[in-house]
């Protein structure tokens, strides 16, 4: 198959003109893009086309914008989106010097890539560089991860990416060893398990300063739950307090500039449906928190990300053999991906759920998960019998008051009790319409309705489980309540769930068995899980 | 290697709120893009974030715009930057109805070629309407182009994009048959052939209806040249005119919507340096001004796009079997590429020497050239002796009255004489260091020279080659001229020039055995040769 392959011309010598320009602030916001806008006559004084990029300098500052030209501009001035007015910290009428900027280095780079080769540390962190300036455009990051989903990344790869990601953020120190901490790769609904691990670990006196993000396609992100417990936009500075304090910390890691260039990449990744980026991007982010211990949660099954343990054991060991690379030790968890986990799906709802099981109250998957991930983390650092430990601390209680001391210096109510969290009062049952077991309950669809229902933006609303795999039903048992904020939600979460029935039931195991047709009537999309 | 892939889930069920609001006309273009701004509170209601694609309505028709926020923005108002206002045809203060849009239909189909799977014929017309409606963003467009650049296009997918780039555009009946046409996959510069086909195949009575493009990396392109003698952008009525009065015309193709998918694709391709459409990008355009016999010029060499003879093999026989495909008869010329064609390169210059050419005065490789593809033309459409017969077509002065005609009837001055074109009167030249016979002259460092200079943007700017492979030079003997509008632009050139040094020389041949040595102190981007 012929492929043509060649490169656009650099104009290595022309010097591009340059010009002061007086800021316009314009107060839009383009989604993250650095966009300034131009007179005509300015931009062809300045050889710039509409989207062209220019480096924009002010007090020896600089960044990159993307240019959209004006008819009816003023020729001396230039329009500044919300996003590069506040990266260069400008301010109305200042004066900047704006030039045509010449393509990015790495461009040729990304070009290599969709060629198939392999990139060096070098170029690797040029890319990188250039992403988090925003030189590179989306368009350009685009194919890049879409060679890097085709061609994959070697190990090799995959540490550089690992290093030039940490080194274009900001890392926080926490002078302490060893720095334990927890991750998942995402995948279940309910998934509220950090919420137990950090202060079972904190409680045992260990350092885990756990940071998370939103949810992006799932009902809820670990931020999202315990954002309804206390604030979660934690300055570096306030988490390092909390930290010194209680030992733990559970943040939102969004605003504070580690990794930046995930946050980044993720943009693009999402609507491709694509995430080649798995492990440096986990492994980043635990790099710019000082980790040295870390245990990795792999959600394996057909509910999960990870639909088979053979994928699964491929992707534990590259983590491990990532982690050797950057100098964390890493434990892989292989867990139970086939249902969701506990009962309450949505942030309020898992968070007062995770507050019934430090009481003692609580699901019992919920518990052993939780437990077994701490256990981990006790005998990396050389204990014996983790799991029990990790067991007698939550039974005792001591895990209950480390979290409610971690919700006080965080901002929140540390007396709160599961009663008091605001989930959605506008309720709606789902019953059997027939006895039998629980054979199937598909998470995907469980994801749909609790989004649907208004979760994660909607903090109270969500899904809640009332029946789990292999439960015995009879005919009108509830199998599950939708809750939302408002009613309009509350119908459309109805409407959606009786669209899709979640809920597998059957009276003997031989009623079921065919799993699905070819052709299908209605083409269903899967939800895509990139959380991690 | 462990692959994730999953999908979005698309909110099948939410009915999307829909509002009336009234349009504002921002005067700004975006470089193509449809951009449209909202009040951050409008964005909320109708459940838009920034860069989310909406639906806009107006009068029956529809467009799909980004949009973008702004904090001080009228709440019931819209925004509407210069390309969307126009699509619509909207006037100030006109209401419109707004929504936020679906995730379109085809992403799915993009993924799946991500994955390397095959797509079926409704996939890719999904693809491609999507395209042209601007449905999917440049992100995705990127990631499906990288993709195919990966893993291909099998046959059957060539014909069903080329088919589907047709339909999704306008086409030109001209009520005759046959229909000849002549297109070059590029990559020499010089290459000014079309000029002197057109009129040797019109004057013979053959329908000859030549759409060109703009030079978007080259010096320049046909429809450049061309401007230098008469107007090219003909709208569908006065082409149709012209083809009835003359049998022929040179116009540009890029207002008429012909195939306008190619365009939307060719401005993502061009940054990513890639050309994974090359075959339905050209046979798209053919078909879609009906043509039924096709001259396919596939420049080889070291100079050109394709580098040997078994790539132009490769494609010469893809080109003719998608030809069959969809009714054109196709004849492939694999032609010498190791140098420019004659010795002429950008707009005016070239125009010059076609006309030098036509009477009479033409570098003989260029007659050459010209009469064997106007000459395999004749030969597909039943003649003998194509070749002479071309010949004599063009030695008896009658291919230079056709194209005068056609230059008069397409608005130009058919008296023109090559004298009266305006070239570049900033003139410097390139001398001889040595004596010895011209061993290599680097057709990509010409091409940077030339644009250096100011071509295609300035038309009478580029270079002029005063000697050519093989032939014998003295010290001191002038090997180019550097032509340019502006004294600053030739300076520029000029200093290019004297680091490139595009001509190699020889005493003897084998004082130049090394072709090149690794690592290179002096890393130099090849040109990226896009026009086809």
């Amino acid at each position: 198959m012929l492929k043509i392959f060649n490169y656009p011309n650099t104009n290595l010598f022309q010097k591009e003109p340059q010009m002061e320009l007086t800021a316009e602030l314009l107060h839009i916001t383009a989604g993250g893009r650095r966009i300034a806008i131009l007179s005509e006559e300015t931009a062809s004084q300045l050889g710039v086309h509409s989207s062209d990029r220019m480096r924009i300098t002010h007090n020896k500052h600089e960044a990159i914008a993307i240019a959209n030209l004006a008819i009816h501009f003023p020729n001396n001035r230039i329009g500044l989106y919300e996003e590069i007015a506040q990266i260069l910290n400008l301010k109305e009428d200042q004066k900047i010097d704006v030039q045509l900027a010449k393509l990015p280095e790495s461009l040729s780079h990304v070009r290599a890539k969709v060629r198939g080769e392999r990139l060096r540390e070098t170029d690797i962190r040029e890319i990188v560089k250039d992403v988090v300036e925003r030189h590179l455009s989306e368009v350009e990051i685009a194919a890049f991860l879409t060679a890097l989903n085709i061609h994959g990344l070697s190990m090799s790869e995959n540490e550089a990416m690992s290093r030039a990601m940490v080194e274009t953020g900001k890392t926080i120190n926490f002078n302490k060893t060893p720095i334990l901490d927890k991750h998942s790769v995402g995948g279940i609904p309910g998934d509220k398990t950090s919420i137990l691990v950090v202060p079972i670990v904190a409680a045992a006196g260990y350092t885990i300063p756990k940071t998370s993000s939103r949810a992006i396609t799932s009902p809820a992100g670990t931020a999202d739950r315990m954002e309804t417990l206390c604030p979660v936009n934690l300055t570096i500075k306030e988490i390092q307090e909390t930290v010194n304090k209680t030992n733990g910390c559970l943040v939102w890691g969004g605003s504070l500039e580690l990794a930046p260039a995930d946050d980044l990449f993720i943009k693009v990744e999402y609507p491709l449906g694509i995430d080649p980026m798995l492990l440096p991007s986990i492994m980043s982010k635990k790099k710019a928190i000082g980790a040295t211990h870390v245990v990795i949660d792999i959600p394996t099954g057909s509910g999960a990300k990870i639909k088979t343990m053979t994928e699964a054991y491929l992707l534990a060991s590259d983590f491990v053999d990532l982690g050797k690379r950057l100098g964390m030790t890493i434990q892989c968890a292989l867990t139970f991906g086939e249902q969701p986990l506990g009962c309450a799906i949505g942030p309020a709802l898992e968070a007062k759920e995770a507050l019934e099981t430090l009481s003692g109250n609580g699901p019992p998957d919920l518990v052993d998960k939780a437990t077994t991930l701490a256990g981990m983390l006790f005998e990396m650092v050389g204990e014996e019998d983790g799991k029990q430990k990790a067991r007698n601390i939550l039974e005792s209680g001591k895990a209950d008051e480390k979290l409610r001391e971690i919700i006080g210096v965080q901002g929140g109510n540390s007396k709160v009790t599961p009663g008091e969290i605001p989930i959605g009062d506008k309720v709606a049952e789902v019953h059997a319409e027939q006895a039998g077991r629980v054979l199937w309950i598909s998470t995907e669809n469980i994801v749909q309705i609790a989004r649907e229902a208004g979760a994660p933006k909607e903090k109270g609303a969500g899904v809640a489980l009332r029946a789990k795999l292999g439960d015995p039903v009879k005919v009108g048992s509830v199998l599950f309540e939708v809750h939302a904020e408002r009613n309009g939600k509350l119908e459309s979460a109805m409407e959606l769930s009786s669209q899709l029935r979640p809920f597998v039931l059957s009276r003997k195991a031989e009623e079921r068995m065919l799993l699905d047709q070819v052709p299908v009537k209605v083409a269903r999309d899967k939800s895509f899980m990139l959380e991690h």
